[in-house]
């Protein structure tokens, strides 16, 4: 048996932890609060996020809204927004999500403050940032203490299993699903038990608007699926793992930081490359969709010479990678041509055509579609890369990065990278 | 343009032949009906088939039909028409098709007398022998001899570019199915104009109970497709050739007899593998269809090993070839290997048992599955087909020829096959 206050007592914040959260935000409120009086604004601060829901894990951040009056047009919220966030924070930069907000740090703690409309239950939406306080304030009325700490255990258990985050990194649960859940089923084990029998879509609420592999719609929002992000993988991961944890509980399901471990580099008989590109500056959520980008770019060229793509692995750290493994670092003698379909107008010139070229074979037909194998230069897939990469987009953040872009061919001896250690150590779970 | 007499002055039987097609059929007609008549039997003989119905091309062959009255029990007809046809055709063979029957050669002409039911239009059928009685009827009824010199113009081009015949060898256009689409368009012209714009399924008739790519109903037999055996890849080829042909109308599109074109084997720098068995002493109907299954099997190997089929060939001749050519001719060194979805009751256990054995990485998951990847041998195809053909059924009349299956390893300077012909003479029609 996994004994689960010795779980939470290692990721739950500690009472000093504790101590200074509050007294951190309690400073901020004040003078936030304070400031709005003094500008005569009608607003104030709301503590949001994990802390104000009181199902934080240790070493965790602190979300403060500055919540404006409706009837506030735009440019107020965000003029004043950056100004208070500047005046609470020292050092703090600048983002933008919905609204421009401002980030820092106080204490060792990262804080953001970001100024939002007042919502009520039943109001028109205006924004997800908007909708986070209806968010605490419905957890909030139905998680009790035990409730927060089972709440804990599940995002833990997410978190050690690599599915824990919405964002774009990991398609996987955000800590409202996990608090929903909890509300939902009463407890981390209920959870992890209903997963562990799910079959196929996880449909916790039907609705036939969502084609999502997983649905479990906001109750302060029905138009919108809490689970959306989460991808059939990171659902496959979370149903295996429900498996594995109830038919051997094993400490290994509470443990965030997991030791790297032992990848052994080896020669797979193939042909692994790896592109990598300058990060540019900018958050995942921006970062990763090109990155995905990137992989498919380089996947359709592979097709595009009828190369088959054996695997693939993607990693975001110092730059970005990309690798892509193929059965020979070269185009092969020959490449099977698809031609158009018989049916349509230009089949016969491709006929004639090809009649008059040099080839290897055909023009030939299967099924409904004409074919020809015709000699390729046998031209090295770094070549190709080079060549043709420029006659696809990456991504309006990468593309500029295409003519800086390195190839490196993988070997046994080469120093390790973390594409590699991911690509080696592929799992179940991203341990 | 196309000189379309001289094209008939090539193919359709002359003066001398007719002559000599009328002396024969009449008199083995003369004598089945005296054999009948001495026997007390009420049978007559009937002439079937393109003779029949005047749309025979040179040398062809007279199918004369024993109709009895239906009331005679099947015993019956099958040892009387067996006598009959043994007294008519000295030295003829048995052959078995509905019925059994009597195949032999008179005179130079290839002669087949085959027992059947008599038949009027709207009667039950009993069997595809007795429905051709009813087909010779209904041509001669609607088929003028101009229309007979179209409908052999029509079974000239589909020779020519290799779609003529329903058999298993060539899944085309046969005989009749030639006939009715010059009744139905008019001219070899019209029909030829008619494939050139025809678009996807080609549905002459709606009848949704048909799924082929062709349909066109028996106008004896509404239950019946009679273009039911042409494939799509036939379909495809009269589709092309019909435009090719009115694009730029081409002698070749009338030449039955295709000069062995000059084939050049060359290194495509792949694995070209030739399995070859003995030939039975079968009908290509029964032959074909297990040399396809030969095929099929041969490529589920191949797939079980995650070795790419590029392409494939088979050819029937002196024996039964099948080619198979692939990247290389051994299994790669790492196979991903498929598990099981994640949503199954062994899905656990395929992770568990996976962790304990050496293999180059994983259980991983890919959308709802897991995969692992193993090292393999590196075996040869040869010994992998050799060892694993045994777990298949390749037809009950191969099964026997499996341990005395020849296998070849193509190499530029191998003597002529003509599997290899047909290989690398690949084209849009099979010239």
């Amino acid at each position: 048996m996994i004994d689960y206050q010795e779980v939470l007592s290692r990721y739950r914040p500690t009472q000093e932890e504790e101590n200074k959260l509050k007294i951190i935000s309690d400073d901020i409120i004040r003078k936030i609060n304070s400031i709005c009086r003094s500008r005569g604004l009608r607003a104030e601060a709301v503590i949001v996020g994990s802390y104000a829901k009181g199902t934080n894990l240790r070493d965790g951040d602190l979300d403060i809204f500055i919540a404006f009056d409706r009837d506030y047009p735009e440019e107020i919220i965000n003029t004043e927004g950056l100004h208070i966030g500047h005046a609470v924070i020292p050092n703090g930069r600048e983002k933008y999500a919905e609204h421009p907000y401002v980030s820092g740090e106080i204490g060792g703690v990262k804080i953001d403050v970001v100024p939002c409309y007042k919502m009520s239950f039943g109001d028109k939406k205006i924004s997800a940032v908007d909708r986070t306080l209806l968010h605490t304030e419905y957890v909030n009325g139905h998680l009790d203490e035990k409730g927060r700490d089972e709440v804990r255990l599940l995002k833990i258990f997410t978190k050690s299993i690599g599915v824990y985050g919405a964002e774009a990194r990991t398609f996987g649960f955000s800590g409202y699903l996990c608090e929903l859940l909890v509300i939902r089923f009463g407890s981390f084990e209920n959870v992890i038990r209903y997963f562990s029998k799910a079959k196929g879509r996880v449909l916790i609420d039907l609705d036939e608007r969502f084609r999502d592999p997983m649905v479990l719609i906001d109750p302060v929002d029905p138009d919108r699926n809490v689970a959306s992000p989460v991808s059939l993988e990171s659902l496959s991961r979370m149903k295996i793992a429900s498996k594995m944890f109830l038919s051997s509980p094993d400490e290994g399901f509470f443990q965030i930081e997991h030791n790297g471990k032992n990848v052994q580099y080896h020669d797979r008989g193939t042909c692994i490359m790896i592109y990598s590109l300058p990060k540019p500056d900018l958050t995942d959520d921006v970062i990763y969709p090109q990155v995905y980008r990137f992989r498919s770019v380089l996947q359709k060229i592979m097709e595009s010479h009828e190369i088959r793509v054996i695997s693939s692995e993607i990693d975001v750290s110092d730059r970005i990678y990309v690798l892509i493994e193929t059965p020979a670092c070269a185009e092969e003698r020959i490449r099977v041509h698809t031609g158009p379909p018989v049916d349509t107008d230009n089949a016969v010139d491709f006929v004639n055509s090809w009649k008059a070229r040099d080839r290897s074979r055909g023009p030939y037909i299967v099924a409904d579609r004409l074919y020809v194998d015709v000699f390729t230069g046998q031209r090295s897939i770094e070549d190709i890369v080079r060549q043709e990469i420029f006659n696809y987009s990456i991504g309006k953040n990468l593309d500029r990065f295409k003519k800086s872009m390195e190839i490196m061919k993988f070997n046994v001896g080469m120093k390790s990278l973390p594409v590699l250690d991911k690509f080696f150590g592929a799992d179940v779970f991203r341990k």
